[in-house]
């Protein structure tokens, strides 16, 4: 099948590419950064167009390549903390661009399937327990805002003009090739030598950790799944919540040297405490999570040490 | 004071100019639509940009005019029908010029007060009885998705950025120089000596009709009115219902000849069956609805009469 993937050269969209390809999908990828021809071929994709996502690149890219069976849509903001000092910037690349795109298949691929990657920040906070995919969104950030809105977009167009769409608001995705966030500071400082580690938050907030070889494996089997609904919102997220303090002592513990960590206390504007998945509509797809924190973790950590030998 | 008014060449726009150039205000428009100086000079507005709302044109409005100390941002989409031929041209009508505008706010007019201009869209259909404020949002139609994206972006920027923002939704607003809808269609057919009318829907249809100049007279009230928290929402809407079959009744007896109507039972898409607001909120402003049905139906068809003479 050809299969597109929006944000192709990012983290998630990386990896999807490749679980793709190696599946036998031709794969084509829209969105930014140079990508040359032989880094193409290395990660599985066979057209790439390095622009906006808009209906002169999307025309261009069909030319080349071929009409979509499905489209990955996982280009789009990707840090609370930009979206906080840029919102606008943050708006268009993610709420905008669902708009060109929705409105490009609109006309030209009106039997596509649409699968869009959102974020459990649309929940926000003001939640206690485990998140269903019915509890009212109350975004903490401007981040969680315009996943909401870029849902609502999809919503209406899956109600007026029919395209079939499956949203997955993922949760805390983490894995080899992510180089920010936790697990990347961390492992970066434990490598420079330091093993006293100060983090910022409390520790105690809590996730719901997925490592993203699963998150595409999910994503990749709802392209062909049946859906009855036109519209339907999955979390991904597989149920289970790990405080930071936790996921830093498995990761200190994987690293392999005695290093301490505390916590700064500074809790960072746009972060709920606690984000963890109800798990059980995923489940029923049917979907199984595979791959245990302890696992994941260990995992990252051995990259993380050859990729930067 | 000085006002700035988006979508000041519309029907509410123009109305609300001049309510607050005959209260002293210096007034000042940007929006589509070519506006002659001594047109300029007769709608009461000072200066006039006739361009996108982006922060170039705000800026340039800027310099001309002064800095608003309130904006009242009426732009956007304004038809249901469009919002279904053109939903990417209502989401930028609607959506994108809010995110501009907000976005212009943020950097160049931090304590400016917003006051905009939603719809009673936003709550679609599903709902039984009068609509409260806190009644789930459930749009029937691109155009009602559009508004409710642009009141999350206010709330982000109300939350985030500290804006503050008055959010009305405006329910069924007629009134002088409205070229368009029930009331226009109605007397244009009568004018041409049309006796039997048939119109769409089944007469059934309930609205919460409010005459647009207690409407500007609310909007403008509410550029001063203290206001408590960052972001508020209030039903522009008198908290009465009046069917479809009933306007048209009120409005062949204020034309003075006989005429029949009758209903085509087709309902429009994106048309909600019943749209009332609870009107309680709105009126603990406080603020009183002056202009009953009968009264503004009759007004408009002496406008009519007078205007197309």
């Amino acid at each position: 099948m050809s299969m597109w993937v929006t944000g192709a050269n990012g983290f998630i969209g990386r990896h999807l590419v490749r679980l793709l390809a190696d599946s036998g999908d031709r794969v084509h990828g829209i969105g930014h950064g140079a990508i040359g021809d032989v880094e193409k071929r290395r990660i599985g994709l066979e057209h790439w167009l390095n622009g906006e996502i808009d209906a002169a690149n999307l025309n261009a890219l069909a030319e080349r390549a071929e009409q979509p069976s499905a489209i990955f849509h996982l280009a789009g903001g990707a840090s609370v903390g930009l979206s906080i000092a840029q919102p606008f910037e943050d708006f268009s690349r993610t709420v905008n661009s669902t708009a060109r795109l929705l409105e490009w298949m609109r006309h030209s691929a009106p039997n596509c399937r649409l699968i869009v990657a959102s974020s459990a920040a649309v929940y926000g906070a003001h939640h206690s327990g485990i998140l269903s995919e019915e509890a009212e969104p109350r975004p903490l950030s401007p981040y969680g805002y315009h996943k909401l809105m870029m849902e609502q977009l999809c919503r209406s167009y899956a109600a007026h003009f029919g395209l079939r769409t499956m949203v997955v608001r993922l949760f805390s995705v983490y894995g080899m090739f992510l180089r920010k966030q936790l697990l990347w500071d961390m492992c970066s400082r434990l490598q420079r030598g330091e093993r006293e580690l100060m983090l910022g938050g409390t520790g105690d907030e809590v996730r719901d950790w997925v490592d993203v070889r699963d998150v595409v494996r999910l994503l990749s089997s709802l392209a062909t799944r049946p859906q009855q609904e036109k519209l339907q919102v999955i979390n991904g997220g597989c149920g289970s919540g790990t405080t930071v303090a936790e996921v830093a002592d498995i990761l200190t513990k994987s690293w392999g040297e005695q290093a301490s960590v505390r916590f700064s206390g500074v809790v960072r504007p746009g972060d709920p405490f606690s984000l963890v998945a109800d798990g059980g509509k995923v489940r029923t797809l049917p979907f199984a999570w595979e791959i245990p924190l302890s696992r994941g973790i260990a995992d990252y950590v051995h990259w993380f040490k050859e990729d930067t030998r």
